[in-house]
């Protein structure tokens, strides 16, 4: 892996069978779309994978799945997420076996966890896992926020190989990319922003929507790094209104749902993956909230199968 | 199991080796003295058992022993403590073959679950896990609390057969239950509110502070069925003053360590379990607070191991 | 003012005219209803008078109207309820003037404040205010909790004469009333559990609901204080069922407009106040909804105006 | 006023006298200095001037001062921060009545607000204020964020002229200034990422740290505006070591003293205001910490009065 991390890291969709099991094939297809797309890296096992509900032998299917099928080609980074250090090390042991290259962690959730014990869980990975450990700054899961200074304390000491930002508060991801020791990676995790993040200095993005348009965010990141800003933010606002695709489910679901769901619903319109079926307890989308994703799809240049648009 | 569930039911702590193991040995003398105190059942697995922080071994073989020792003494409840509806099926049908006499589970975190998701949540649960299973109300760690009316909605229709009321909102619970169907338990995690949870009508408790002090919740709740409520508010506010050994671990560390650790250096000092180790990354208490336990412990009455008080 | 202050102390809803002025004759009608019903104490310009939505003059008013109507006949406390110390003090400054007997101060809002400057706030208010403060615990309006700790030191070095507490932690609650000095009066806001809080020994209630059904939380205290504690949980199962009449609203608007658009409609209902009107912008209960409550005022016995019921 | 809004407009800060009483002076030599520093217009009452903390008369003098003391050279908007529609209408008379430019509201806070409630409110100051209105998205203060949806409804139909967007969530401030109607003006609350919110197309910014460093802030509007992006970027990333400031008070006081006490003792130390005094129950910075807050200025190169730095 080079260091810093860099470029388009897709934290990559889970498709499922019908009957709610990992759809292994559907899985290699979407790995080829993004590879063919150009991304940098693949992030396994995060939020938008769907971690949160797919259970230990899954989640370990996935994982060799992709890092069996990429083969070296790109980094695999591997989310291990759980409630606390033990069982996310029980996880990393998984990642490590399955040929994964880093670890993605968030802090301690459902237990109330002191800024220091935070912080002593981050060292605990760093000292036992036997993989880079990015930390994963989550608070709308997690219900904390990683403050700038414990993030700089781990860099500093070598505990941290960098950072996944979904926080939204890119004051504080700044002062992080100004402050932070050389090989620090910084990523950010808010999809609608990237080329504002670039340009404050992150080094990448893993970017839920970059399922269904690896393109779009190749384009924007190669933009940025030729300078041309103009470029990357016009690529940009075309996704700002792909994104568009997240909303259409609406008051009647969980974010997770929507968001997850119009991923899965955008990759299946596009011929990449077998169903859009999300995981349970999740609601959903219906036929009219799937036509309304196509609609989006067309209106950004996407094809969408059988419809010739 | 009589239903509805009744009396004291301690969330049993999962006592731990200095390497962080399950110390087994120090937990069959746990159960042993839960029993000797005349619980009524035991709950396995949750928040007080440091549930988020054991492995999937680990909390099989916690299941496997208490459940084998127990030998139907006393029904066992299993917490299955985790994100979604997919991994709590897998930790169901461990508890299911562990012996479990019922199951108790919350709604799902992490991810962002609608209402209706929640409600589905519980209802695949009861279809799909072979167990009856009781809700855990327990906003702190789940962050979205369970209405009065949802949890109504899922006892009419049979998918629920209780609720562990960890909420601290009583008015809420009082409503639930004044219009609960027959049959639905009612169990109060709140500690010090024991006396006013059964005056209204609650069934039991789920007390952490009871792996402590067994013997004062017995007391409290058989004053209660006799209808001598004073002796059961004056058990109840020794048990308050008890209670302040939470308190002692204070703001250098997170509120799950200074809970559980004071619950297991109150076992230790009391000679019922070997060491009073938390999982990490939790923050261990100092000497000085083991002896302010060690002196709240007395000030109840309680002996402590070696001090001859 | 006895010290320390008990009975039924309700919250006084401010009726207003269809043009949103304070309703004045209506209000000293509901006063008299209030006074008629036995309570001990009147609150005005709580979050349940809507002081919130009250401008300085309408504020003035209601506390002279009801303080003159008074007459001294009970203790009248005043709401001073602003975001920080040097308004509450200006509002303190009017309630003297006014003849109120006592005042109620929440934490400071808006701001982000410190537990140690909580603590400053309560200090300067009763040095400065020139007349007894009690706290109010609000968390869902002020989002901090008053700690124990911090309620007990307050009381303690006599800043605070006694806390209201609708926090709905009735576990805290009951830590303050073991610990507090003599004098210093502990009053529930949680109207469901009015009983089970004068068990624990509570000196009071504070009860919204208690402008419709004064009589009922006065027989309930009454009850409570001859040690008729089954009649009390009697009456008090009776007020929550009443107390469904705030859920009629449901999620067409907020918590807010729906629990005072319910007191003000069955206050309407029952021939006390003129108009049925709640300040904007709070969303009005339709026709319907109106109905809804009138039946549920029956069904606890209370007579609807022009209905025979 | 033009339209829509641009520019740097700062919040202005509220020097106070070491009695707590607004010190005229030095407010009128604030206002020179950043009219000096080149802003496009004042925003007064807002958080960072501690509108929380004035009493009504102490705001109307506010007011008086500086839009007396400005005379139409450049806009001045009024914060009218209230808990609800009527007491926010009472603030807006005052505004109007003192020569203010516009109004700038937050939603209803302390209540309970449904989002229908919310576009209520807005709809109603903006029937009845007399004044352009600008929303104040700062869910650190009001505990709900103004969705992109609702912004651009009321944008729509003209009942907001604009946002201050303080929430931090650049990726919801982006699809409004992608979606809005012309005229509507987008202004970021987040002092550290200005080059990025312009960048975006926001139109300007009120940045609390421009009373310290108003030249600062101009020059990178100024930059941004000519297209040479690098610069802005440059003076903002030495806007961003000025802004370690707020961290000196450090966790021994509320956010919001250290903020505004930092900005403050800025302002003292560069000769501006006559006494670093923030408004009680705020925590006080203590010497040491003025001397590292000077240190801090001389780092990029503001001068410190008495040093010669």
């Amino acid at each position: 892996m080079t260091v810093p991390l860099t470029g388009v890291i897709p934290p990559v969709c889970t498709p499922m069978t019908p009957g709610h099991e990992v759809d292994a094939a559907s899985l290699v297809r979407l790995v080829d779309h993004l590879l063919e797309g150009g991304v940098h890296g693949l992030f396994v096992l995060g939020s938008s994978s769907e971690a949160a509900y797919l259970t230990g032998a899954q989640r370990a299917l996935v994982l060799e799945t992709v890092a069996g099928h990429v083969g070296g080609r790109v980094p695999v980074l591997a989310g291990v997420i759980d409630m606390t250090t033990p069982r996310v090390l029980e996880h990393a042991r998984v990642a490590v076996a399955a040929g994964a290259d880093a670890l993605v962690a968030t802090a301690p959730f459902y237990t109330r966890t002191h800024p220091a014990e935070i912080r002593d869980h981050f060292r605990i990975l760093a000292e036992r896992a036997g993989l880079p450990v990015y930390a994963y700054d989550l608070p709308v899961s997690v219900h904390t926020k990683l403050s700038a200074d414990l993030l700089l304390e781990l860099a500093a000491e070598g505990a941290l190989a960098g950072v996944k930002d979904s926080s939204g508060d890119d004051g504080a991801m700044r002062q992080v990319i100004l402050r932070r020791p050389p090989g620090f990676s910084v990523l950010t995790g808010s999809e609608l922003t990237v080329d504002a993040a670039l340009w404050m200095g992150a080094d990448g993005v893993v970017p839920g929507l970059g399922n269904v348009d690896p393109h779009g965010y190749v384009r924007l990141v190669a933009a940025a790094a030729r300078g041309d800003w103009a470029a990357a933010r016009e690529e940009q606002e075309r996704l700002v209104r792909l994104f568009e695709i997240v909303r259409v489910g609406g008051p009647r679901m969980g974010a997770s749902s929507a968001g997850l769901g119009a991923f899965k619903a955008a990759l299946f319109l596009r011929g990449v993956i077998g169903h859009p079926v999300t995981a349970p307890p999740q609601i959903p989308l219906n036929a009219d909230e799937h036509a309304r994703i196509g609609k989006l799809l067309a209106a950004v240049g996407l094809l969408v199968r059988g419809t010739g648009t």
